[in-house]
């Protein structure tokens, strides 16, 4: 199959790529990330490995593409009009997608490895950073139209997806929606507080 | 060594358990989780294996003694008579905490091994029931001094800790003291503004 696949979206090249991104996902779930190979993906795609060392070269690599795609597909950007509606759906889709056997598998990854193997905490600063740039477009959406002050607009995605990441990874205990859309208008009041206007500067 | 110590504190018993449940630590660091097991660590305390079979049985219950304890060392419980002071104080010798080389290991570690491995999601969720439970305790006394409204104690210790976990373990942003500060002053608006009374019942 497709030994020289052009990237042009879309088309047959495009197809390749989203078959070797979810091979990638489902790989990992069943082998795990020290087993996981570019060999190994290739056989479960049904695509030939050069095509892979080609396009992506390391497993980390893949994986970051893999985890992006996921993301972008799984965890659109709302445009509501409204800040609190925008987090909520945002928060919503993002915790969604955490808990699904795939991106739950990437994430305790990243987190298990990060401090040992640099390839892995490189594919997890540079999702975040790209993530939280991306998700942040809510709030400065928010800042243009006046509704809130001016704020590290990341910050204010940490503070609302922190509390249910830490639910969902840590303590364990149930992340329902009314915790999720607690948690926004928690943060929301925080940052509208005009007695609080230091805060604002502060964690976000 | 001390073949059958008494459970009695700050005796001979005492000392050899604090010696053990430290070695178990610097063990789980040097070796990983896989690698850690009673008998490792009976040769590294100077213990004989005998007494950690018969007082803790597995490297999961006595792994959980040692992350208990050195959680109540290192993370007192403040009472200032300020919730404010008290929640900045506690959030910032767990996070503290949190960095140390040993309890970061024990924390990725039941966050990679958790959906995998039941005695260690039992070691997790035991951990943070209790802890919750006692951190929650500055809670329990700002409401009681009517300082906020009555909330879940273990919801407002999540919706404090949940940031900055975000930030140490996923996101890999600096967890600086101001941002620390900033996530207790915004989750305090929150639970205080009195135009948000429903936040209260749901989040906290």
């Amino acid at each position: 199959m497709a030994e020289s696949p052009v990237r042009r979206p879309g088309g047959r090249s495009a197809q390749v790529r989203a078959t070797v991104l979810n091979a990638g996902l489902a790989e990992l779930v069943d082998v795990g990330f020290h087993a996981l190979s570019l060999e190994g993906i290739a056989r479960r795609a049904g695509v030939n490995k050069t095509t892979l060392y080609r396009r992506w070269g390391t497993k980390e690599a893949l994986m970051l593409d893999a985890i992006r795609e996921r993301a972008s597909a799984k965890v659109p950007i709302p445009d509501t009009g409204s800040l609190r509606e925008d987090l909520v759906t945002l928060v919503r889709a993002a915790i969604a997608n955490l808990l699904t056997p795939e991106v739950q598998a990437m994430v305790r990854v990243g987190i298990a490895l990060s401090p040992h193997e640099n390839a892995v905490a490189t594919m997890v600063s540079s999702f975040w950073t790209e993530r939280l740039a991306v998700d942040g477009v809510v709030v400065e959406r928010a800042i243009r139209r006046g509704e809130i002050p001016p704020v590290d607009p990341g910050g204010v995605i940490e503070a609302v997806l922190g509390p249910p990441y830490f639910r969902a990874l840590v303590t364990g205990r149930p992340v329902t929606d009314e915790f999720l859309a607690g948690t926004v208008d928690l943060v929301l009041t925080g940052l509208l507080d005009p007695e609080h206007r230091e805060v604002r500067g502060d964690l976000p």
